[in-house]
This record gives structure tokens, C-alpha cells and sequence, in this order.
């Protein structure tokens, strides 16, 4: 019997290879002679860098870049097992929490050391990239990132624009003559857990600015600068960013990228799937047993979980969902195909208590369930 | 498939008829066609009376008898669904809970309303008996209850005993003279849950006397009574009541159903087991699933789920089983055979939340439990 064992972390009590562990040692109990892949896998939202590094034996790579407000700051991105694939998590250069909250100005912010991230990577030879959105502190529809990689953005006056989103109102003219030649020969995969457009009710800066600092009048001026650019785009490259779903993502980032890069925009989980080798250990798997701490609603939408089941269904493969807690319904998880659920939990507990026990709890789960698996046949 | 689904109750929160309905819910989910039988179970101690009528469908008969310290009071007894069986919970006419703690005399309580009890059955025609011991607030080696149905106890001067164990001391003649002669036409099953024998350090006196109210001057005094008894049972039966496991259990009582009844004893979930029609049930299952509130180590003495297990274990068929808690190792666990088990709550939750929904979070865990068999197939 082949085995995949794909967890997700349980956050603050496991890691996701420490969950493959326990449920091996759970499984080999009873079933001393199953073929077991371990698969550690992370959502595509925060923590994406690290998540693939730790999963495909990669390594971190540091690179003194600008952070939202231009100071220089120390940041890191990742290289995959396969040493070719550079994995940038735009937050570690352009996050809200390199900001104190009183310094939270997404006039002024910009993807400028995201960019420069990326011209690292592209300076010692990476020309697959995967960049995860999310938590950034900026609105500049990755202008900034565009800058840092040769992309001019100039006013009227032919003058160039001053950082951060609140400047690309008056952007007049776009100029990608110097954006850097080795762009051409890169692939970006662009993970992305949301679907938002790039302007209007549902934008990024209608919808993502006020919790990085837009006021109302903040958000119109924001608004009204991502149209502009993408106006430009549109004029530039004959792209339309506007209509493209995750071109709002993180301050129009998912946009700018679009706009110039070759570039995919995919679930963060597909993502992670594909680069963990997923798809490759499923081959003639008869069972997966992945996990998260908590299976809930949110568990649908992008989750490790959902991830799993998604790409089993065709397959046909059973799936076996640990969690910490379980709050979906049995007809939730039905929709999700041959899938079924346990809490690891033995009795009633408190949080605590299941957390500091996680591993010892998920091994004993896994070799109950597979040692009934093993009863049944 | 045939699945027999056999738990206890959880005690406090869900019957087992309802934990039976729950977990047939659970599995109709997601197996529609699956045969289902519901055998409610019970281990045999408290409640056995009670357990069995539900569970086989009988019926409870009134009774006016003596309580242990002679005032009448209304008992019950039960007739199980074959019509022909009566069973008789001691507890109910000569239990310690029919006592105000300042009244745990026990030189002075007889089983005398047990005794009354089986002869109010007799009158209405029963000669199958199930003894339930246990709970008992007498010391008195089941002479009461031999006094109600004719035996004659006398001392040196032949004149009767007093009533209690502490009057056993005095015991010169046994005489069965007028015992009534229904007896011999009936057959007695004693379900008990405890080995201890009539006297000595793990005699009647010694380990249950004290919590029935017994000073260590009470308990010597008991304990050369009931010596006494069972002399003289051997000098007029033919019975050493006294090397009898069991023969301690219910303040004697097991020792004097021995000694004047034609009986067997045996644990008391084996008994259910057997009035439940559990054996019957089990014939063609695939699958046996069970329960108890907690399964812990005591689990493995006398309890629902031990008994499930070690009658499953002869035909291989597997067994799941569901807890509230589970407290026994996989190593535990294998020992009892083809077993598996799980805690039913959903996750992290107080003991309250989770007794509050026992039938949901049990019918729940079956669909999950059953509908992973079913896709490994």
C-alpha cells in the first residue's frame, strides 16, 4: 500500500514535516510495510518563502534591499530543492509588518525592494521565479518592483514620479526601454490567493487599503493612480490588467507583474503543490492523509486541505483529513470527494493541552485509522 | 454489509438506544444500503435491570418488599423481551442508595426484599433469573433473602436469627425444609463484576464492609458470621461457597445464591451480552461498533467495549470503537484484537460541551469513520 502523507502545519504547535513524521511513525505501527511518501505542504499565503524552502530541502539567500518606506533593510528570499527556482515572498521586502503602525502611509509606499529581490536572483542566475503576494504594506500596483527592475515612470514634465501609489496619478508616460533584458527569459509563477480586480468596489485600494493605512480620500486617490497605470499598460504592452482576477492583489502588485513579466497567477496551494512534487508522489497512492489545524468554511477556499482534495478527486484517492478542529459538516467535506475528517484530539481538552500533545496525538490517530483501514480488507 | 453496532451508554449524557440510532444515522450517510443492527448494550453492573428490559424490549413489575433495614418499600424487577426472564437487581431492593448515610448498619440490613423480590417473580411463574449483585448495602451472605423464600436460620437454642450479618455469628441450624421448591425448577444466572471471595482479606467483609458502614470491630464480627454461614452451608449442601470467586461479591450474596440455587455466575457484560441477543447479532457482521463514555484501563475489566472485543476477537471480525475520552494506548488497544477507536468530540472542548453533544459528535464520527471504509474499498 503506497501512502502519501501531505499535511499542512498546525500553526503554533507543529511544523509540517514534523506532522509527516508522527503520522509516519503512526502508520508503520500498524502497517509496518506501507510505502510512505512524505509530502510537507504549506498554503501559498504567508510564510510561502520558508514553507517551500523547508519542503524541497531549498536554501535562503539574503540581499540588502529597500523596504516599503526605502530605508535598507536585511531580507530574504529562497532557492527550491531543485536549485533553480527562486521563490520570493513579497512581504519579507514589502510587508506591513516591517512598518510600525504609525508609519503605515500607502501614499507613500512601494514595492521598490521586492524588485530588487528579484534583480538579485536574476544577478546570480535565477530565471524561474515564484512570488507570493499577500501582506504588503503597499498600493503602488507594483510600480515600485517595476522601477527597481528599469521600468521608468514619468509625469508630464517628463520628470520621474515620486515613490508609492499615491504618485501614479500623475503618471503621463511609461518607459520600458531600460527594464531589464533577462525579464524576457523568465517564468513567473505568481501565487495568489485572491481574485480581487485592480480598480473599482472590489480593487485593491478599495479593498486592501484601509488596513494598510487608506484613508477614504486616500483610497480615491489610490484608486484613481492603479487606473491610471494600467491605462499606460494597456497603452504599453496591450495588456489589460484591468479585468485580469488577482491583478488587485496586494496593492495592484498581481497587476504589475502581469502587465511585464511572463507570468501565471495561480493559487497559493497549487503553487506549493507543484513545487513540493505533489502531483508526482500521488501517482498510485491509495491513500493521502494530509491535515491543518483547523478545518473550517476557510478550509475551502485555499487551504492545504482543500489543495489535497482538489487534486485527488480525479485521481480517485481516498483522503484523509487530520485537523485539530474540526468544524466542517459531513456534507462539506462530501463535496470535496472521497474525503473524510478526524479531530486527533482523544476527550475533551483544552487548546493548550492539544497543542503541546499535537504529535503524539496525530500519530496515535493515523495508527488508528489505518490500523481500522488495515481490519477492513 | 453487515454492521452490528452494540455500545454502552455515555453515562450522563446519551443512552445507549440513542447512541445505537446515532450512529446508524451516522452510517446510513454515507453507506444507505449497509444492514444495520442495533444492539444496545450495558455492562452488568448498575442499571443491569433497567438495561436489559430497554434493551430486549421487557417490562418492569412492581413489588412491595422489605428494604435493607425492614421497611416496605416499592421495588421493581424486570422481565425481559423473551417473556420468560426475570431479572433482579439487588441495588433495587437492598442497595446502599435506599439508605440515609447514618443508617449504614450493616450487623443489622438483609437482602431479605431481594429475596421477596424473586419469590414475587416465582408466584407470577418465572424460573429463568438474572441476578444483578452489586451496589448492596448488606453484609449478610444472602441469608435474608434465603429467609424470604424459606430457609430457616436458627441459633443454638432454635430459635430464629435476627435479622443482618451480624447475627450470623450466633447460627447453630441451617433449615431447608421449607425452601421453596420452586427453586429447584429454576435456573439462576448471577451477573457479577467482582471475584472476591466469601472471607478472609479479600472477603465480602473486609473490602466492601467498610463503605457499607462496617468499623474493623463490625468487619471481624462479619467476617466470622459469614464463616459461620458457610460451614454450615457445606454441612447441609454439600457446597464450599468459600473458595468461590465471586462468593464475596454483594455482601455474601453471591456465596448463598451459590449454595441454595441452582447458578451459574459470570461476568456481568457477558450476560447482557447473551440476554441481548448480541451473539446472534454478530453472526455474517463485517463490522462490530461499539462505545463507552471513557476508555481508559478500567475499560478492560468487565466494561462494554472489553466484552465487545473479546467476542469479536474469536470470529475476527473488526471493531471500532467510540469514546468520549480515550485514554488507552495503541498498544492497549491491539490486545484486544482487530480494534480501533476514537474519541468522538470534534476537537478542543470542555467535558460539558462535549456531553452536550454526544449524539451528534458520535453520529458524525461514524459517517467520517464509515465513509473512509467505504472509499478504501
Amino acid at each position: 500500500m503506497k501512502i502519501v502523507i501531505a499535511p499542512d502545519s498546525f500553526k503554533g504547535s507543529a511544523s509540517a514535516h514534523e506532522l509527516c513524521a508522527a503520522i509516519a511513525r503512526g502508520i508503520r505501527s500498524v502497517m509496518p510495510n506501507a510505502e510512505l511518501v512524505e509530502v510537507p505542504l504549506a498554503d501559498g499565503g504567508e510564510g510561502i518563502m520558508d514553507n517551500l524552502v523547508h519542503a524541497t530541502g531549498g536554501s535562503r539567500i539574503e540581499a540588502s534591499v529597500s523596504d516599503p518606506l526605502g530605508r535598507t533593510i536585511t531580507a530574504h528570499y529562497g532557492v527550491l530543492g531543485d536549485g533553480s527556482t527562486a521563490v520570493i515572498e513579497m512581504a519579507q521586502a514589502s510587508g506591513l509588518p516591517l512598518l510600525q503602525p504609525e508609519e503605515r502611509q500607502p501614499l507613500l509606499t512601494s514595492t521598490r525592494g521586492t524588485g530588487e529581490l528579484i534583480k538579485h536572483a536574476l544577478d546570480l542566475g535565477y530565471r524561474k521565479f515564484i512570488i507570493g503576494l499577500g501582506g504588503s504594506a503597499t498600493n503602488d500596483g507594483g510600480a515600485g518592483m517595476l522601477q527597481a527592475i528599469g521600468l521608468q515612470l514619468l509625469n508630464a514634465e517628463g520628470q520621474p514620479l515620486a515613490e508609492g501609489g499615491g504618485a501614479l496619478t500623475q503618471l503621463a508616460v511609461l518607459d520600458a526601454a531600460a527594464l531589464d533584458p533577462r525579464l524576457a527569459a523568465s517564468q513567473f509563477t505568481i501565487a495568489c490567493d485572491v481574485t480581487n480586480t485592480l480598480c473599482g468596489l472590489v480593487g485593491a485600494s478599495a479593498v486592501f487599503g484601509p488596513q494598510k493605512g487608506a484613508t477614504p480620500e486616500m483610497v480615491a486617490q489610490l484608486d484613481s493612480g492603479l487606473l491610471r497605470f494600467a491605462e499606460q499598460i494597456q497603452a504599453l504592452r496591450g495588456i489589460d490588467v484591468l479585468s485580469i482576477p488577482g491583478g488587485g492583489a496586494a496593492g495592484g502588485m498581481g497587476a504589475g507583474l502581469l502587465g511585464f513579466m511572463k507570468a501565471s497567477i495561480r493559487p497559493g496551494i497549487d503553487v506549493v503543490m507543484e513545487a513540493s512534487g505533489f502531483a508526482e508522489a500521488v501517482k498510485d497512492a491509495d491513500f493521502i492523509i494530509t491535515g491543518e489545524g483547523k478545518l473550517d468554511e476557510q478550509t475551502l477556499s485555499g487551504k492545504v486541505a482543500a489543495g489535497v482534495c482538489r487534486a485527488a478527486l480525479p485521481l480517485d484517492i481516498p483522503v484523509i483529513i487530520l485537523c485539530g478542529t474540526k468544524s466542517l459538516s459531513g456534507e462539506a467535506l462530501r463535496q470535496l470527494g472521497k474525503v473524510s475528517a478526524f479531530s486527533i484530539v482523544a476527550g475533551p481538552c483544552s487548546l493548550e493541552e492539544a497543542m503541546a500533545q499535537t504529535l503524539s496525538l496525530a500519530e496515535a490517530c493515523a495508527a488508528q485509522l489505518f490500523g481500522l483501514i488495515e481490519n477492513s480488507f
